[in-house]
């Protein structure tokens, strides 16, 4: 078997300018500020309603970003990925949850990673099968996995239903297996096809009252059930009230994006990734401005299309991030992207001579985000550059 | 300006398994032996036409595919990144043609890569204010770029039309820029649209007769015009002639995938990469059985929805990769795919336990293999990892 040797890629060898004018396009921006207000914004909140945020870093992936939600050192946080998980125990953190249902492979390797580094890495499953393939992993790693069970309250994904009978089936198998049932873990993700604040604030509620009276069902057969976390970025910012429940759990709020905007949980300025990009063609007769910018760097989401304002491939700002006003990325192929007026608006194509540059709103932050290397650090509409944050990637 | 240095990402420090069954899910697979024959396919149909092929790496970005293709060394190759083009200048790559319109920006860092590496990185272009730029580009670098000028044969992105006045202005400014003229480049993008031999070989003839017929334009006004370049998948395996045509482009043809098989260019068997993913989660009342190859790891792309045949984020395999008929990936969040029998069919959902592998076929090779780090090598339905294969990622 051949292996190849660690390698520098592209994005790691390539020059850090100190300004965006000097940015290889397409590159990626994040906005220190906006990113600061966002945090800022829910952490309130979360204050406000008595509850521990422990923020999802599977959109940002970054230690960088970390910590300016942690200024103090690191604090409970929510991971999409083992190697998530790795990267920030490697870190320092300690307090960690995968919220993805395990296999019996990602549950071995989760405790060993826990052995190696003295991380509490907890697990989340809805099957018995998931259950007793526990016991065989606290066997080979020596580790007494600390368990939460998935929970389905809007017919979203995984999870069980808290008057499903099953619950209490699993959690038996959970402590039948030697593993420690911490709690049971709740994510609202059809809350995203909402776009009303009387929706949201309702679905809110209905996470809460489905996630709390489950919590109730598994106390009242004798689990203790210490943690009751619950959190998609909508509901998190629509709740009013989080009575009975402990934690709450957000991912996206960090940098936003179209879709929340859609939904109604952002503004436009309150997004603070964006991909800068160079006009590289014209097609006057089509009303075509062609970039530079594909869905290799804008991603493939087109999570808006089903909200009532389709952003295309992602809304155009000029150089410095100013929305211009209907111009969307209408079409994208691997390294180009196709801008022109919104559909049914009166407005004109603004002229954008090639070597022209914009930036690029994302439909969907954590899937922009996940097509690039690192993070150029801008403030506002100051071009200067400061910082190059790394991002991590697999799994 | 604080600069974070180089990091091994969780990619590059992972294990190296012997055998699928070791592989950490998802995991990108590359089967070598469908990938050989795909190459040797096209390689032949080309050799047939007389034409050379100048395959794209944009599908698989690495030098150990590359070196299938040109096993005797490297030959001329198409990309769509300046950093491609760097990658394989750095392998010994000379004879290469960066197929996305230029930048001034760009423009001059692929000049300066020409003038550090020796090698002859050929621009593409369609407006005069791209042409003028050129003369600035070649005092800075001190090279003459190379030029072909794109062509729109089918109303699909960027190009002149072969009968544009503008066809003659923009070469004479190429030439008055101090650039050197090489012709002319289309790309047949419409042909994904396509699903019927009639209509594909209509549309590789189309392609020529338009790419030709530029060419003879441009003679007649003085310019030599040697090179005459088109292709796309499709339109590439359907000519059945070329004549006047100097050389093919196509990149996908090396890994194909569902759209190409949507379109009746290949079968499912000659696919050559898959996601490997487990199952994490099953919702038997909704016939669901969740996994962990979400859109991450799958992209986000659904290619094949406006096709006859819809198959979701891609259709799956068992672990040693037959097809089980009529299971696709129905929904994808990040981490998470929902696999489901296709509407209509009349299957029942097979049983896929807990941890149960499988292997997902793409519909778009370019953007699932976007989202991995390295390729497992494989052969056929062995479970054995002949090598892992390095692939670069950015701009």
């Amino acid at each position: 078997m051949r292996i190849a040797p660690p390698m520098q890629t592209a994005e790691q060898t390539s020059p850090h300018p100190q300004s965006i004018h000097g940015l290889v396009t397409p590159s990626l921006l994040l906005d220190r500020s906006k990113l600061d207000r966002n945090i800022t914004r829910l952490a309130d909140h979360a204050r406000q309603l008595g509850v521990v945020l422990r923020p999802h870093m599977k959109t940002a992936k970054s230690i960088d970003v970390a910590r300016r939600v942690f200024p103090d050192g690191p604090g409970p946080i929510t991971v999409s990925t083992i190697a998530e998980a790795e990267y920030f125990a490697s870190h320092g953190y300690r307090d960690m949850t995968y919220a993805v249902g395990l296999s019996p492979a990602s549950a071995l390797r989760a405790m060993e990673l826990c052995a190696r580094t003295g991380a509490d890495l907890k697990l989340l499953l809805d099957t018995v099968e998931q259950a007793d393939a526990l016991a065989a992993v606290r066997e080979a790693s020596g580790v007494v996995p600390s368990v939460l069970i998935e929970l389905d309250v809007d017919d979203h994904r995984g999870g069980l239903k808290p008057d499903d009978p099953k619950l209490i089936e699993v959690a038996g198998r959970v402590v039948a297996a030697g593993a420690k049932l911490l709690g049971v873990l709740a994510h609202a993700g059809e809350s995203y096809g909402l776009n009303t604040p009387e929706a949201l604030i309702a679905a809110a509620e209905s996470e809460r009252m489905a996630t709390v009276r489950a919590a109730e069902i598994l106390r009242a057969h004798g689990h203790a059930c210490p943690v009751v976390s619950l959190g998609s970025t909508p509901t998190a910012h629509f709740a009013r009230n989080l009575e009975g429940v402990t934690e709450l759990r957000a991912g996206v709020y960090m940098f936003f994006d179209l879709v929340q905007h859609g939904v109604g949980v952002c503004s436009k300025d309150d997004i603070a990734i964006s991909v800068l990009a160079s006009v590289i063609g014209v097609k006057p007769e089509k009303g075509w401005i062609l970039v530079d910018a594909g869905w290799m760097a804008l991603s493939r989401d087109r999570g808006t299309a089903s909200q009532r304002v389709d952003q295309g491939y992602g809304v155009v700002c000029d150089e410095a991030g100013r929305v211009i006003e209907d111009v969307i990325v209408s079409q994208a192929s691997q390294e180009h992207g196709i801008l022109s007026i919104r559909p049914g608006s009166g407005k004109a194509m603004p002229d954008l001579p090639v070597g022209t540059r914009v930036r690029i709103l994302p439909n969907h932050a954590c899937a922009m985000a996940a097509q690039h290397g690192f993070y150029s650090v801008v403030d506002g509409e100051d071009a200067g550059i400061e910082a190059r944050w790394e991002r991590i990637r697999g799994w």
